[in-house]
């Protein structure tokens, strides 16, 4: 069994865009801009916001961090997405999830322009995704992709099964690994409603598993020799810990590990791989190579 | 072993619309309005079209047909879709495909406003499908849904198999099938890279056959009691007919039919359902169902 290590693999692509972002300014050009709109004060959000502007600085990125409060008008916030949609400094912006219920996430993200979006959430890029065209792809399946594509694991024409129909993950995911110039993978999503699911899960080469059920994935699922990526970060209660939690994927790792042929760990699985590809998706819109 | 009657099913909705436009045109609304733009003089695509314009006549729609011939340049074209965007009589439009290899199809539909993109290929329809939103969803997956639903075929939890991948058939299908509001069911989809390909199939309660490859499905390839869509529609050179072809579908129908519950005829099963769903999403757009 081999573990796939995402935090080693995201610190290596985060210094081959350090140096791709060196070369672009020492030719004279801008170094790529993200900014991030964050409302409220959830300690997830912030946590993940607190890491991107993080990951900006390590690979040479100016970064912009946007704080409005928890009673922000949904007038408000779409005035801050023009404003970033107009802004030629900014290559590309994300408005951190979730948000506050008075206002309409959807509405949001439809507001923000296409080529500035780079977490991949604007129907625009979600269509040009399913049919196969340049587009900025969300930041956790591409993420796994280059996973698999570094760790050598042969996708083409193998089983894979994705646990979750998400429209973050699962669904994306599936549609990534079906497509001929991605996984060209045999692909079955399976969620709640599946019938059999244990069995459907022992039918796959690559098992990805994103529903959210801390350690759902047993052995029983796991076919002899698979590759078994575990997109579930659950924070479960755990004394030990000085915080009080840990984070727990959707496998149950001790079990399920000495089957596999290669496995990621949670954390430092997928996790940081996300943040990673929000990098080169802002690297990306820098450079405008799916727009123009 | 039943037969699903797409011809006969397509009659009904088309009733069903031409009741529904009497009663708008009743209340002194518009009758809906679909325009089609065809180029060229290719013998399937004048086929096409014609059933369009006739199918709007049975519904009660006002139709429009512009021509252009073979050497039509992409500007021309391009103005033709912004003239139908701006268009306020204009509910819906299509412009048919296949176009001259010196026009971007891409390039057309995309410029093509989405809420009158009643073929649903612009990119923001997909994208809305795969999130699960209001949109147009193209015209063959909406109606196999419909003949699975008015024949009472139960998808919930259902084993799905879909053959083929293409944007117009494959993807947009296995993601109707996967979503919760629409099949609910568990998703494989095959293709020409898949291994085990019989095998695959047989684990399908309904088989969705959308390869162009005519008589691939064959008995061997379908569990008892499945039920069997047949999406193909290659013309085979047949002495026997008047045209000196025969339409053949995807599916060895005199070998796979005995097998099945309900399995879908060539032709006269999913075609007929086809452009009738390109009439629903027309009165859709005219009702504002999708957009405002």
């Amino acid at each position: 069994m081999k573990l796939i290590d995402g935090k080693a693999t995201a610190a290596a692509i985060k210094e081959e865009i350090a140096a791709e972002v060196e070369r672009i300014v020492a030719r004279g050009g801008r170094r790529p801009h993200l900014a991030a709109v964050l409302v409220g004060h959830d300690g997830g959000s912030e946590t993940y916001v607190r890491g991107k502007v993080k990951a900006c600085g390590e690979c040479g990125f100016r970064s912009t961090l946007i704080r409005y409060e928890d009673d922000v008008t949904e007038e408000e916030l779409l005035g801050c997405v023009a404003r970033l949609n107009a802004d030629p400094e900014v290559d590309g912006f994300i408005v951190q999830l979730p948000l506050p219920p008075h206002i309409d996430e959807q509405k949001i993200i439809e507001a923000i322009d296409y080529r500035k979006d780079v977490d991949g959430f604007h129907p625009v890029n979600v269509g040009r995704m399913a049919i196969g065209l340049p587009c900025f792809i969300s930041a956790t399946p591409r993420g796994i992709l280059e996973l698999l594509r570094r760790y050598g694991v042969e996708t083409g024409g193998k089983k894979c099964v994705v646990l979750g129909r998400s429209n973050i993950v699962g669904k994306p995911m599936a549609q990534l690994m079906m497509q001929k110039q991605y996984g060209d993978a045999t692909v079955t999503v399976c969620h709640s409603h599946t019938r059999g699911l244990a069995e459907e899960c022992r039918t796959a080469d690559i098992l990805i598993a994103a529903i959210g059920r801390p350690a759902f994935v047993g052995p029983e699922m796991v076919k002899e020799g698979a590759v078994v990526i575990d997109v579930g970060t659950t924070r479960v209660p755990d004394a030990t810990k000085k915080s009080g939690f840990r984070l727990q994927g959707d496998v149950d790792f001790e079990a399920v590990a000495p089957r596999c042929s290669m496995i990621t760990p949670v954390p430092g699985g997928v996790g940081p791989m996300t943040i990673c590809m929000l990098m080169l998706n802002t690297l990306a819109a820098a450079r405008h190579d799916c727009y123009a």
